[in-house]
Order: C-alpha cells, then sequence, then structure tokens
C-alpha cells in the first residue's frame, strides 16, 4: 500500500513511521521544511521525501494531512485536486467543522482526529506507537465513498488506533468540552495564581498536587492552541458559556456555606468521575 | 518532648509517626473513634491512646490538633482549655480565617496548614515522610506568644516541613486560588463532559490527558471539601468571581476567532506558569 504523509512533524512522522513499521507501506513525504523532511527520511518515518504536494500523493491511496488547523483546508484541497479519483484523503486536524464544510463535498475525504500527540511536538519526538490504544476519530459526511471511509478506517486501525466514526460538529462540541475547555481553565488558573502572588509579595508560590496538575497544559504549544481555538471559537465560546452557568451555581452553593449541601455537589462530580471512567474502559475495546 | 495528636487520621497519624520517629517524641492520642484510635497505636502513630482531650493534653508541650476544619475550633478550644501556660496548640486545618478569629486571642495558640495529605484519607495511610519537603504554614497573630510559635516552628521543621509564618486571611485567599479553585473547576468540568455525552448516545467518554489531569481530584474526600469551602466560602466565592471575569475575557478572545492574538493569550499562561515554576525552586530551601 502506498500513502502519502503531508506535514512530518510529531503527527505526520508517527503516521510514517507506524504506516511503514505496522504495516509494509511505502510512504511518500512532504513539508513546507524542507530540513524536517531530511530529518524524517534520516528517522526512517518516510522513504522518500517528495518535492511538492503533486510528487507526493502520485498513485498514493490514502493521502495523510497533518498540519495546523489552519492551513489543512488549503493543503487537503491540493491535495484532492493532485490525487486521482480513487485516493482517499484524510486529516489530522483537532477540529473537524470548519474542514468537513470546505472540503466534505468531496466524495474522497474523511475528515480525522487522532486523540494523541497533544503533548509535544516536532518530528524529532514521533513514534511508531503513538496512536496505539488511542481513539481516533473519523468524520465522513453523506457524501464520502463508503469505501473510501473503510479503507481509511482500516488503515488508522492499522496503526493501533481505535477507529469511531463521529459527526463532525459533534466532534467539535465534545472536544470543546473535554479538551479545549481545560486548557482555557489552565490558563485562568495560572493567571488568577500569578495575580494573588503579585498582590503580596511575602506570599509563596507554593501550591499543592491539584494546581499542579490542573495547569500542565497551560500555555503549551501556543500556535498549535491558537490555531484549534479559533477554529472551534464558536464551541469554545459555549463551552465557557455553560461553564461560567455552573460556576455561578457553584457560587451561589458555596457562599451559602451549608458544608452538607457543598459536600453533596462535591461527591456528584466524582460520582459523574467513575461513571465516566467505567464507560470509558467499558467501552475501550470497541473498534 | 510529649507531643498530643487530636485526630488520628492520615494527617494526625503522619505527625504521630514522624514526631516519634524523627523527633523521638512521647505521643499521646486522643480521638473520637476508639477502632481508630486503636489502630493509629497498633501502627506505632501514637505510644498511648488517652481516653478523654484532657488526658492526652496532660503534660504535652504541643497539642497538634488535626480533624475536620468544621470541628477543628471547637477541638482546639478544648484542648487550651485542657493545657498549661506553657503549652502550645497548633491545627492542621486547610482554611484559617475561622480558627484564628476564635482562638488567635489566646497567645498559646498557633494556626497552622501542612500542604500534606489532601490525596488520600484514613490512619491506614498515613506515613512518617509525609510532611517531607511539604510547606507548612503557620498563622500566629499579634497576640501569640513568640517562644511557643517559635517550638511549633521548630517542631514541624522537625518533622520535615519547611515552615512559613503568613497572615491567616492571605493564607485563605491564596489557597482559594491555588487550592479550591481547582477543585471547583474539577468538578464543573466532570458535569459538563456528563452533560455533553447524555445529550448525544454515540459520543464515546474518550477523553485526552488533559480532561483527566483537570478533573483527577473532582469530588475527592466530600465531606472534607465540604467543610474546606464552607470555612472559606468568602475568599473561595471571591475567587470564582475572579475567574468568571477572566474567563469572560478569555471567551470575547476566542470568539473574536484571532488565532494570533489566541495564541498570544496562551502563550502567557505559559510564561507566567514558568516564572511560578521557576519561582518556586528558587524559594524551595527558605525555612
Amino acid at each position: 500500500v502506498r500513502v502519502a504523509v503531508l506535514g512530518v512533524g510529531l503527527v505526520g512522522g508517527s503516521i510514517g513511521l507506524a504506516a511503514r513499521e505496522r504495516l509494509g507501506c511505502e510512504v511518500a513525504g512532504w513539508g513546507p521544511n524542507r530540513p524536517t523532511l531530511e530529518r524524517a527520511e534520516e528517522l526512517g518515518a518516510v522513504d522518500r521525501s517528495a518535492a511538492s504536494v503533486a510528487e507526493a500523493c502520485e498513485g498514493a491511496e490514502i493521502v495523510f494531512c497533518a498540519a495546523p488547523v489552519s492551513v489543512l483546508p488549503e493543503l487537503a484541497r491540493q491535495a484532492l485536486a493532485a490525487s486521482g479519483r480513487e485516493t482517499a484523503v484524510t486529516d489530522a486536524g483537532s477540529t473537524k467543522r470548519e474542514i468537513v464544510a470546505e472540503l466534505g463535498g468531496d466524495e474522497r475525504f474523511v475528515g480525522g482526529h487522532p486523540l494523541a500527540g497533544a503533548e509535544t511536538a516536532g518530528v524529532g519526538n514521533a513514534r511508531a506507537d503513538l496512536f496505539a490504544g488511542a481513539r481516533w476519530y473519523l468524520t465522513p459526511t453523506d457524501r464520502t465513498s463508503a469505501a473510501l471511509q473503510e479503507r481509511v478506517r482500516e488503515a488508522i486501525a492499522g496503526l493501533g488506533a481505535r477507529p469511531q466514526a463521529i459527526d463532525a460538529a459533534a466532534h467539535d462540541r465534545l472536544m470543546a468540552t473535554v479538551s479545549h475547555l481545560p486548557h482555557v481553565f489552565a490558563d485562568v488558573l495560572v493567571g488568577l495564581a500569578a495575580a494573588e502572588l503579585s498582590r503580596d509579595s511575602e506570599l509563596l508560590p507554593d501550591v499543592g498536587p491539584s494546581f499542579r496538575d490542573a495547569t500542565r497544559v497551560a500555555g503549551s504549544n501556543p500556535a498549535i492552541w491558537g490555531d484549534i481555538f479559533a477554529a472551534n471559537r464558536e464551541a469554545v465560546a459555549a463551552a465557557i458559556d455553560d461553564a461560567i452557568v455552573r460556576l455561578d451555581e457553584a457560587r451561589a452553593l458555596i457562599r451559602a456555606g451549608d458544608a452538607g449541601a457543598i459536600a453533596a455537589w462535591h461527591a456528584a462530580a466524582g460520582t459523574l468521575l467513575d461513571a465516566l471512567d467505567s464507560s470509558a474502559r467499558a467501552r475501550g475495546d470497541e473498534g
């Protein structure tokens, strides 16, 4: 099987490594940055470096587009233009509504999003097992070719991921809540702590583990996250709306000072978290 | 040195273990629950079990009160009533303004708060090294005996902690921001995720590491946290006020959709987090 990888950073490089090692694919790579592309070839993430998108896509059965979400629609459009009628073009962007709205009318395009790789960046961190056990959402539309969708599904399962079809808008709302909002909360917590400490120079920046865990992702990969927030701005803004409503409720409850009522509210969150965890475990093997 | 520990759960039990092992103290223990007290004695957290607060405090140079914040003022009051003029009475509560307002007029009372032990509970998890390297705030007032404060300070340094004096109200504001608010955020995130998943039964509870880290403390120790939120209700409500202001700003920024401006905002949080981290490291050895 021949595949093309457009964009050979952490995610694209890992797709290349896994496709070569796990599926025996021949991988053509392209990227806008020549030294990065050469490094990807050195690391074995691609068999050969292409001089253009068109050259990379030539003869490929699947084209993976792995670039920042702000440039993905244009990159995938170029890939579709350069590819034949039997080529599937997919992407690895963290938001899906925008790109699917633009390209979902082409039966060869299958939007995708692997839940992996947000923590680091760069082809130097690419690993063949980056997607092992990770959920990989696919966002086909009514227009998407069933055969090409199945081809992509099989390929990403072969990379070790757990494919799951989902509506693009539902995907973006879910990610706004479980991924993008935690990043906003982390940034807000850090800003509040810094303001508190600057107000009183005698205070020490001693924070407990809850603060460290809650703020670990604060400020991570600013360019990538600026793009993600902007691409998913409506869903993230709606998630913040919902969060403010709940914070307002929590504030009223806490201000009223009934320890038993507050404990019951807090315990309910623990019950929900346990339910999420066991539900995630129960569905862990689903294809 | 003779010390008394009133309340022999995780924190009180660890104080007893550390005082015996590290300081060679003779530890008298008391707790409202007889089986727990017997277990503490079996585990070596106390030398002897007292039948009453008064019996435990007899002859003690320092009395540690380690109970839920809702019962701490009354417990510490009993300890002060039962103790002689040369006995220091301190506590390990997570909030300080309330207890200091009630007891700070007694020169023998030194409010305290070790930043340790929030993750687990029960004397079965007690460890002699629970406080090793941990900040331990002390909240003396103008009325507090300097000699008794110094005695407590030396003792907690001997337990392995890093003592630091701080104003009780400033302590509670700081904790509201760096500890209590992260718990509120965790609960809110879990509630939002559960609501999102219940809205669409096809969605999977697949969440990334940012969600898992941000929600790890959701619903933890409900009784303890109900008490903490209630005791620190004004400062927590004020922290939520500030958080909503910042969320409102973040929402406007994200909704405007300028990826560069969003990236700059996100990057600023990373810079502040780095500054907090290096400041914490630089002050790590301070006594």
